[in-house]
């Protein structure tokens, strides 16, 4: 086997090591029953075993308060998009929304087509590198919910900070993010997220939800997209994706061996330090988003000249540095450097970066 | 590792061995690129490579016409259920369906949730033991389209035959039979499939659809349900299960190898018939199901005294024979011998069979 890269990728994105290995050794023969997890029902003692020792190692890792249920469904966060209308928007209602990039954009898109969405803030004035503070949003009274992404992918940009909604139910988008830090989940209605960041392999989002938001579904809304229908079958309503649960089964239980997300949260941060760290002191490296509302997780960067883009993103894939390609809307590098990148990844980045201005600078 | 057993699941259901081999060997480096499958971006040439190819060795497979669009999506059958109705039935229109058994019925509660749907026919005076000819089928002049499911997994009732529609199109939920004998798909306007029968892990389900019924969706339809907006976007709207895809990829491969699906289909029968006649001549066992209608993916089966059960069960486990329960909601024993379960698991269970029927018989 060929050495492993570094894999900056924003998702599907590098998983931990250790967790391919285990995942390798029993793709055959998971403990010895003869059968691998993808080849078991959903309903045996042992999947039921693997998926619930999955949700008991995300609400022990986030402190989940036990009047929130933790859902694992499908069809990633832009099908929630459309699950969050469906759910909690009644049809005659209103949902406040704020938008600071790509992600937010979409989701009120979609919700806007399920019922009266108002854009409570936007970072658009801020050319979308800073995050409009609280004083400056224009929340309704009578909002069903409000709806924010707390860490934009592409654009890098990351609340640093919980919004405060009062009795009004808050829900984000946490997919790029969640599991990077400790967050206080009893802050919000909902939280839901992608897996393919920071949980596990594409094809699985994890919802977690305050009991008292289930039973709203609107007549419209498919069955399988009810969330109190998925919550009364311990989201086997039918079949769920049993491998990508396994999958973010084992990243849960390293995450905690890791010493789960506080100590996580200061890798992450010494991550983040010595990547943007670098780039503020370079001469030829640049990131316009406002200090505090930095991503950790996405570090987007642009080269003083654009010409270099080639050169720099083929030398770092002969150094084995990968997918630091930035995102077609936006052109430029990404790192992305969740959970499963290691300090080791972001120094030989760095490393490269620096040799590279030295020959290019 | 301990000695692979005889799975004879009904779902997630047993894979072929060589297919697990080869993703357990590339699972921490795919082809020497120092990343996993599950760990690439699904806009990668890498990963587009891999999509691009399972489709087109499934289009190869089932010889499916060019005016057909092949989508790799989530949410299983039970998520099509709504979505064939948000796509193809007109808010003021009809829809004709045929109820054969527990998953013809699940879709027609959905698809009634949506619509005005007509059934057409009933296996019910037929206790779900034989399928109503197309001569006692009512079908209306008006229908949009004509639903039912080719093979029932639970009551084990399964199409030797394909309806005629005429201009209607036939829509039919294949997931527990598709790729187990040739089909002709241009009889069809849609066929779909849950993965985890004969395709592979659960999360993922391949729509076969023919271009003219594209562009019909409800504008209460989801964005991620719009089968034009996953066909437009080639099944990557959003983040695909690229792991799932991946491995149903392998699992066509693997089919090809096998000599396709007039190979794969000619030692189906010889596992249907091996099992089958065993049961008929056997004094222990039966099988309910009209002769013409037994399918020959899942095969109920039960012994003449109920009491039998639990010993029959604990002697096929100790022997490596899993999974031989029946559904909870019909008792007795099923055997699911898909593409994947070889010849040598079913001669191994009839001789079980034959040494508990001479023992307790």
């Amino acid at each position: 086997m060929s050495k492993r890269a570094y894999n900056f990728c924003a998702g599907p994105a590098a998983l931990p090591e250790a967790v391919l290995l285990r995942a390798q050794s029993e793709l055959l023969d998971w403990q010895g029953k003869g059968l691998s997890v993808m080849e078991m029902s959903h309903r045996s003692d042992e999947f039921v075993s693997i998926a619930e020792r999955a949700e008991q190692d995300l609400r022990d890792l986030l402190d989940i308060p036990s009047n929130y249920k933790v859902l694992f469904l499908q069809g990633g966060a832009s099908q929630q998009f459309a699950q969050v209308a469906l759910n909690l928007l009644p049809e005659s209602g209103k949902a406040d929304y704020v938008e600071t990039g790509i992600w937010s954009k979409k989701a009120i898109e979609e919700a806007s087509r399920f019922g009266n969405v108002n854009v409570a803030a936007s970072a658009k004035p801020y050319d979308y590198f800073a995050i409009p503070g609280q004083n400056e949003w224009k929340l309704s009274k009578d909002a069903a919910y409000v709806h924010y992404v707390s860490n934009e992918t592409i654009g890098g940009l990351e609340f640093d900070w919980i919004p405060e909604t009062g009795d009004v139910p808050l829900v984000t988008d946490m997919s790029s993010n969640i599991l990077s830090r400790a967050v206080d989940v009893s802050r919000f209605g909902m939280i839901y997220a992608g897996a393919q960041k920071n949980i596990g392999p594409s094809g699985i989002v994890v919802n977690i939800v305050r009991e008292d938001l289930l039973g709203r579904a609107r007549s419209i809304c498919p069955t399988m997209l009810d969330y109190k229908v998925a919550a009364d079958n311990g989201s086997m309503y039918n079949t769920p994706p049993t491998l990508a649960w396994y999958l973010s089964g084992l990243v849960f239980q390293w995450l905690k061996e890791q010493g789960g997300v506080e100590a996580i949260g200061r890798l992450n941060d010494l991550k983040q330090r010595t990547l943007y760290d670098f780039i503020d002191a370079s001469g030829l490296y640049s990131n316009p988003v406002n200090k505090s509302n930095r991503s950790w997780m996405n570090v987007p960067f642009r080269l003083a000249d654009d010409r270099l883009d080639k050169p720099f993103l083929a030398g770092a894939d002969a150094r084995g540095l990968l997918n630091l390609k930035g995102h077609r809307s936006v052109g430029g590098m990404r790192a992305s450097i969740y959970n499963a990148v290691g300090i080791d990844a972001v120094n030989a980045l760095v490393a490269y970066m620096a040799e590279f201005e030295k020959e290019h600078g």
